[in-house]
């Protein structure tokens, strides 16, 4: 039964649906006769750590809905990946303010963090309640058919490429964009969806479940641009060699890594350029242009997704379900799971932390083309409706050729 | 009077609503009864050199209408700049398929395409009406308070700012945008139409119209940095010293230049690479991010300015008016101008082509802060209006801190 005192926050990268998830348990539990205080923490577990709590029993119904119709982590959010010494600290401040449940939104890292924490609590016989409420861009989440987030990012980047697509068909060359994913591909592979005719781009996809080869990526450039008299690529950030070599190291002089050692993929735009530069050395194509599209594909305000906005909110409606009816088999400690029901609907599951922390999915072979370079139909499907209603459509002039007079013959 | 052939063509970059003017000069055009045929040039002024015409009298109101909300150039485009030369063979093209009227969709270029072309015309004693037809994202044309395409380029950059602000404001760091504009710095200064609360980002806004100092910059960052713990900063792809030398060839080791000389700012992420490495070479700030919006800011599917649409249209349709009914001083050819009335309405004219032609309007000074690094409240409600219906709004959780209990006192 959920009671006294539960707490909030917000971990890892931004979303444009993360604050619905926010709202939704804080909405939820406020209904709750038991529950005497809903607090939120600041910066996610470093808030936590430095009690920095703001008293969202004091927010209004009307602004927690206008956050949560706003993009990124309203509450803030910390890159901090607690080890045990960490969770210690985390547990020291919950016990202080008599908090008995935990409803953290984020990744496969916050998952992590609540796994430490309830076997802490359970060591101490702390009656911790733990509830993992699922959010990443990557949509990289075992157990998931799918993460809130993904599908509104996955929505940006398909208008993206199918603008693009429309910029480089007026004027013509190769276009090649970078897209977040370090391991898995989703992301990237949604550009697909912003195709319509046969010769719409992006023409090659490159993700981090297959391996990459610059002489192969040159091939197909020439192939698509011979073809086309164009040539639109979508690749992941985290595109790499067969040694699983990032391409960005053996392409860039200097790598930055980040606090955990990782090299830092974002926030820059090397990769693509590194990319275009390979193609004006390796070919005789001149016109070569690359975007990388940056922070805007988890924040860019007014592209969001209904489906993923009411998904975001189911899941913090369920994840205080379960903290306070528990699930069939009594379980309140868990992560709240997406699974999907026909042609279009979704289940959610209370499934084991431990089934979710640390790990990564990636995208299975039955969504990769064989081809290396695309995605199959089955992918289409599957993402398809997920972008949510009102999809931007486009339109092309037909092609009635008017004859020629002093070229004619 | 409009009659017998004519032609629409467009040139230049794509922007959003380019084919609302297209489908304005064709819908209007086919309902005059001594028109012809109405032709479409495939690739701006080189499609009417290789005589690559599409029959428009041929294509549906109803796909006119879809191509018309689909965003970048549906008849292609061109980079070619015609001399005197390349005009005179447009004019045996124009000639031999005795076409009397030529609207052209473009900047500045394009109004000097159509400057020379009405010359030849009339020292060879044709018959040939040249209407102008403005657009372009920079907003650079002279005699207009602002050009078509530019509205929705700027939406885009106003929401892609108000997204990252609250990206940053979740992670925070110093993050540096390059929007684009070589000579004029109105879509960058768009960026500060993303704003809301006091602390909002961009906090630096850098344009051309001023003079750029790397001394500065630093300065000006640590300041916001150390007022709010993060800093946003909108730059200009075209900011330069006080030489005029681009930051860009100040930093970067090799640059890339067009056909026609000029140093190639986008399509590259270089100068954002070169200013966060910039502020990490020269603070101790350690989370840096840079990005550029590139070509996503004049393509995005789904973000269009309602007003920047409609206007988009009446230029089209202004430009058959005056072309078969001519000006009130019964003029013909010129170009569609755009004229402010009120808060807000617009009024069109017919100006003289060679008042547009190959000149460049910069924001005025009334429009920039004394700061060097701001707009003013002038330019904020000179755009608002131009912004178009369904901005989306953000929101903050308010801050009811609970009192700390390990950290008391």
């Amino acid at each position: 039964m959920l009671k006294g005192k539960i707490l909030v926050a917000q971990g890892g990268g931004p979303t444009a649906v993360i604050n619905h998830s926010m709202a939704g348990v804080v909405i939820e539990s406020r209904k709750i006769a038991s529950v005497d205080r809903v607090y939120g923490a600041y910066h996610g577990v470093r808030g936590i750590i430095n009690e920095d709590f703001f008293d969202l029993t004091r927010e209004t119904t009307h602004n927690l809905e206008m956050v949560g119709d706003t993009p990124c982590s309203g509450l803030g959010s910390t890159r901090d990946k607690p080890d045990e010494k960490y969770c210690g600290e985390i547990f020291k401040v919950l016990r202080a303010h008599a908090i008995e449940t935990f409803f953290y939104i984020g990744g496969n890292d916050s998952s992590d963090t609540l796994r430490i924490l309830s076997e802490q609590a359970k060591a101490a016989d702390y009656p911790l309640v733990c509830v993992h409420v699922p959010k990443t861009i990557d949509n990289d989440l075992m157990v998931n058919d799918h993460v809130p987030g993904f599908p509104s990012a996955a929505r940006f980047v398909a208008l993206a490429f199918a603008g693009a697509n429309l910029d480089n068909r007026a004027l013509p060359g190769v276009y090649v964009a970078i897209v977040m994913g370090r391991h898995a591909g989703f992301l990237t592979a949604a550009s697909a969806l912003g195709r319509k005719y046969e010769d719409d781009g992006p023409h090659l996809i490159y993700v981090p479940e297959r391996v990459f080869s610059l002489d192969d990526f040159v091939k197909d450039v020439r192939e698509v641009y011979n073809k086309y008299g164009r040539c639109i690529v979508a690749a992941s950030e985290g595109i790499h060699d067969e040694s699983g070599q990032p391409i960005i190291t053996k392409l860039a002089k200097q790598v930055e890594r980040d606090a955990h050692g990782n090299i830092q993929l974002s926030g820059s735009g090397a990769l693509a350029d590194l990319l275009t530069d390979y193609i004006k050395d390796h070919t005789n194509i001149t016109r070569v242009r690359g975007d990388t599209f940056g922070y805007l594909q988890r924040s860019f305000l007014g592209c969001v997704s209904d489906v993923d906005q009411r998904e975001a909110r189911e899941v913090g409606e369920k994840a205080v379900q379960y903290a306070h009816f528990g699930d069939s088999a009594g379980n309140h400690t868990g992560s709240v799971t997406i699974h999907r029901v026909g042609t279009y609907a979704v289940e959610y599951q209370l499934s084991p932390l431990a089934d979710i922390a640390g790990k990564t999915r990636v995208m299975p072979d039955e969504f990769l083309h064989e081809n290396n370079h695309d995605v199959t139909p089955a992918f289409v499907d599957y993402l398809q409706p997920l972008l949510g209603s009102g999809m931007p459509a486009t339109a092309r002039l037909r092609l009635n050729r008017v004859a020629k007079i002093l070229k004619a013959g």
